[in-house]
């Protein structure tokens, strides 16, 4: 009966994300959803690669969190256009949903940009489930986190199609192997491009921005 | 509809949950549900507290996760029983549930034990509205996380008994105001004992076993 109920809430999605899909493509609005564990780093990444980028790609970005505005507030600072969603407002979810994101959409500009960044609630299990109609999936693996989070939640690093390592500023102070983590990560998805990046000093973001600029052109 | 199933489901574990707490009573086990984000450092905390406590406290570990049995393994060295509790089993859930546990009870001695730790699965929203039939719950925030967590994820906050703030040692290294997390900490729920910690180098884990102690007794 769960199981049952879990499907058609899945194929709901699947449909409400294919739309999305439709309309982004429409527009010619390349999107990525950006996914993590709380506190791996995706606003300050964001942050950073909104300020690297904003003068060359026309960017938006959808932010979602169960509660509060903090992340819309830091990432509005960089003047590109940013919108909030409240998961609490859904149910609480624990995840960004197509629905969600399709209302979000309508309250966007869609013709005055060519990226969109969605920052998914951060949560390294649920919204892996669910597609929203994104047309490239990003995982951020911090180095704090330990070497084997994609081993314990493989479907994350499975569906993603890029993942970052962030914190690498962090490794002298920290018993990480970073081998360990990058084998990890090549034993759920063999010839997944892993950047080895630093958010709070900058260090390594330029792969990461050249990897944008490639799925964009 | 679909928050009319999920209330069903939620009906239907706390139905469960109670039977295990009854059972756990009966039995003069003291059950506490340990969980937090991904990385955080429960598993750290646990093999340290286990060393400090296994000599005076008979204790057991039921450890969840979505895939592996990493923590088992590591829990396991300390010579207490673990018994590894894969989600993926029961539809790859982002949480532990009553009967799950009620599952790994029945293939416990809970004749031998004084105390039961429960390893949550790694994930700072669902496993706050999962009742599994404990005593206590705790969460463990680690100082990498960011301060905001709190405020974010609030509902876990407010369901548990005690914080410990975890990586302490990491604090130099961060940009990290210690004070504004116990204040965010306090915010969501006042009075809540808050214990810094580093299970890295067991800095400040004596009170957390008082605490534990106390509870117990």
């Amino acid at each position: 009966m769960k199981i049952q109920v879990v499907k058609k809430v899945l194929n709901a999605n699947n449909t409400i994300a294919e739309q999305n899909r439709k309309l982004f493509a429409e527009k010619k609005v390349f999107v990525i959803n950006i996914m993590s564990s709380p506190g791996s780093g995706k606003t300050k990444v964001l942050e950073k690669t909104l300020e690297l980028i904003k003068h060359k790609i026309k960017s938006a970005v959808i932010v979602g969190d169960v509660c509060t505005t903090n992340d819309a507030d830091r990432l509005s600072k960089t003047g590109v256009k940013v919108i909030q969603v409240n998961t609490d407002e859904f149910g609480g979810d624990c995840h960004l949903a197509a629905h969600v994101i399709q209302k979000a959409a309508s309250d966007m500009d869609l013709d005055a940009i060519d990226f969109l960044i969605i920052e998914n609630v951060g949560n390294l299990v649920c919204p892996a489930e669910f597609d929203i109609g994104e047309n490239a999936r990003a995982v951020v693996l911090s180095t704090t986190e330990g070497e084997d989070k994609p081993l314990k939640y493989p479907l994350m690093f499975r569906v993603c199609d890029v993942a970052l390592l962030n914190k690498i500023d962090l490794l002298p102070y920290l018993e990480f192997d970073k081998n360990t983590a990058i084998k990890n990560i090549q034993q759920i998805k063999p010839d997944m491009p892993i950047f080895e990046v630093s958010a709070m000093s900058g260090l390594g973001l330029e792969k990461w921005i050249k990897w944008i600029e490639d799925q964009i052109s």
